[in-house]
C-alpha cells in the first residue's frame, strides 16, 4: 500500500523500482506453468514471423553461416549503408579481426583501408532514437541502467519516455557498428557482436544495428585474440569471411527457413513469465523478476 | 529532496532504487579520471592479495591451466568436499562434458558413477548463507534481482539484509556445483562455470563455490555440445581434464603467481567508479550506474 501511494505521487517508475527491486519477498507465483517446449510447440502460427530478407544479412565462414537480423527502426542510415556494403561485396574476403573474451567479436575492415564503393564513409550517429512512434512492449522489472526496458519488434530495447529516447540494449548476440573516437566515424564497414555478458556501458555510445539470429556460436567459440582488446596479432589466427549476402539476394530455396517469435505476442509474454516464475522439479526459488537480456527471443526452424 | 524524505520513511533501499534506477538524467560526473591501467599501475601493493593456495584449484587441460578461487565463506561444506575430491584424484582423467552457448561449461562426473572416495555423495545445500558476519562492500546501484549487490572478499554477491541472507551471484566465470532435482544432490563431483550472460535465475537455486581467476577462455571457446542442454553427444568432442590439483599441493615455484585486487580497497572503489562514470575520448555518455557483474575484479601477474 505504501508503494501504491508513492506511485501516485512519484509516477510508475518509482513504484516499479520499489516493487521489483526492493521487495525482499516476492509474491507467490501462480500455479505450475507449461514448460517452454510445450508453450512453443502449441503456439499459434500467427505468433511467429519470418525475418524480412531485406533486413537479414548472412555471413558465411568456413564453419558455416551466421544470420543477422538488422533493425532499421533503430538505425535506418547504418542499416542502409550496410546493405550497400554487402551488395557491393565489401565484406567478401575480409575477416574476423578481434575476439575479446566476455566482450565482442569484430569483423570487417582492419588496418588496411578498403574502398567504400557507393557506401558512405561517415554517417551521423544513431545511438538513440525518439521513443515516440516506436513499438515497445515494456517489462515491469527494474533495470540498473535504464528507466524502462522491453522489446521492440524482436529486439531488446530501453526507453526513457521523459526524454523521448529509445535505444537497443547490448545483450548477448547483439550486433553494432565499430567506430573511432568521433561519433560519426562508424559506417558499418566494421561490425561487432556481443559474445559475453551484456555490455550495457556501450548502450547509447555506439550505433546498434541488429542481432544474431543463428550461428552466434561460430563467433563465441573463436580463439581469443592475444593483442590489446582481443585483436588478433597474427593474420593466420583470423577467421575468413568467405562472403556476406543479404538474404533477399540469395535464391529463396537457399535462404535459411527460420521464424522469430513475435515479442508482442501472448506466446512471448508467457515465455517471459515462465522465466520470471521458473519453478519446476529443478528450480526451487523463482526469481520473481527477469531482466531484458535474460529473456532471449526464440528463433525456430520454420515448420 | 523528495528522495531523501522518502528514504527516511521507507529505508535506504527504496531511496537507492529511486536514485539509481529512475533518475532519467544522471548527475554530471566529476572531472576526468585516471585510466584503468594507470589506476592499477599506481595502486598500493597492500590493495592486492595472493589467493590462498588452500582455496585455489587448478584444472589442467591439454590447452593449459584454469585457476579457480574457491569461496569457503559461502560454501564451506562444498569447498571442503571439492578439496577432498581433488586431493584423491577424482577429476583426473574426467572431462568437460557440456558446453552450452551463452550459459555454462560443465565438467566432472558424467553418466558413469565414479567412486567418491572419502568425499560425501550428498551435502546439505549452501544456496544462501546468513548475511550477518559476512564482509560486504555494497554498490549503491539498483539491481533487477536482489535488494542489494556488492562484493565480499573478491566475489560478486547479493544481500537481503531484512531476511539476513547473502549469496554469490552467477556472473561470468563463476563456478557452481551441478546437482540433480534434489537440493542435496550436489556434492562437487560435477562443476560448471558461467561462459555467457550472468545466469541470475540460478542464484539461490544452486551452490556457488568460487570463480575462475585465470583461463576462462579455455572453457568459453570450447566447441558447443550438440545434445540437449549442450551436453556432448560424442566422447571425442569432450575435453580431457589431465589433472586437478589444489595449489597448496603444487610445489610453490610451480604455482601461478597471481594477485587479486582487494574489493574492500580504495583502488577497487576507484575502478568501479571509473566504469560507472566512464567518459573519455571514446565514451560520450557515461552510464552513471554499474551492475555488479559489469565490475570484474582485477587479477594480475604478481609483480
Amino acid at each position: 500500500m505504501a508503494a501504491l501511494s508513492l506511485a501516485r505521487v512519484l509516477g510508475p517508475c518509482v513504484a516499479t523500482a520499489i516493487l521489483a527491486s526492493c521487495a525482499t519477498t516476492a509474491p507467490e507465483p501462480p500455479a505450475k506453468r507449461r514448460a517452454l517446449a510445450e508453450i512453443l510447440k502449441e503456439s499459434p502460427k500467427a505468433d511467429w514471423r519470418a525475418p524480412d530478407p531485406e533486413n537479414t544479412m548472412y555471413l558465411d565462414l568456413a564453419a558455416g553461416r551466421i544470420a543477422i537480423e538488422l533493425a532499421p527502426d533503430f538505425a535506418p542510415r547504418h542499416v542502409a549503408n550496410i546493405r550497400t556494403l554487402v551488395r557491393e561485396g565489401y565484406f567478401d574476403g575480409l575477416a574476423v579481426i578481434r575476439a575479446q573474451d566476455n566482450y565482442v567479436a569484430q569483423w570487417g575492415d582492419g588496418e588496411e583501408a578498403k574502398a567504400m564503393g557507393s557506401a558512405s564513409a561517415k554517417l551521423a550517429p544513431e545511438f538513440t532514437r525518439p521513443a515516440s512512434g516506436l513499438a515497445f512492449d515494456a517489462l515491469p522489472d527494474a533495470d540498473t541502467y535504464a528507466p524502462e526496458t522491453g522489446f521492440s519488434n524482436g529486439f531488446a530495447a530501453a526507453r526513457d519516455a521523459k526524454a523521448d529516447r529509445a535505444w537497443m540494449i547490448h545483450c548477448y548476440g547483439v550486433v553494432g557498428v565499430g567506430r573511432g573516437n568521433d561519433s560519426d566515424s562508424g559506417n558499418g564497414s566494421s561490425l561487432y557482436a556481443i559474445i559475453g555478458s551484456p555490455a550495457r556501458l556501450l548502450d547509447r555510445n555506439i550505433t546498434v544495428v541488429g542481432r544474431v539470429l543463428r550461428g552466434i556460436e561460430r563467433l563465441s567459440t573463436l580463439r581469443r585474440g592475444t593483442g590489446p582488446l582481443g585483436f588478433y596479432e597474427r593474420i593466420e589466427d583470423r577467421t575468413l569471411i568467405a562472403k556476406a549476402r543479404m538474404a533477399a539476394d540469395v535464391p529463396a530455396p537457399e535462404r535459411m527457413k527460420i521464424e522469430i517469435l513475435r515479442t508482442d505476442s501472448a506466446t512471448f509474454r508467457e515465455v517471459v513469465e515462465l522465466r520470471r516464475w521458473r519453478r519446476d522439479d529443478w528450480y526451487k526459488e523463482p526469481a520473481g523478476r527477469v531482466d531484458v537480456c535474460s529473456s532471449p527471443v526464440p528463433v525456430r526452424d520454420a515448420p
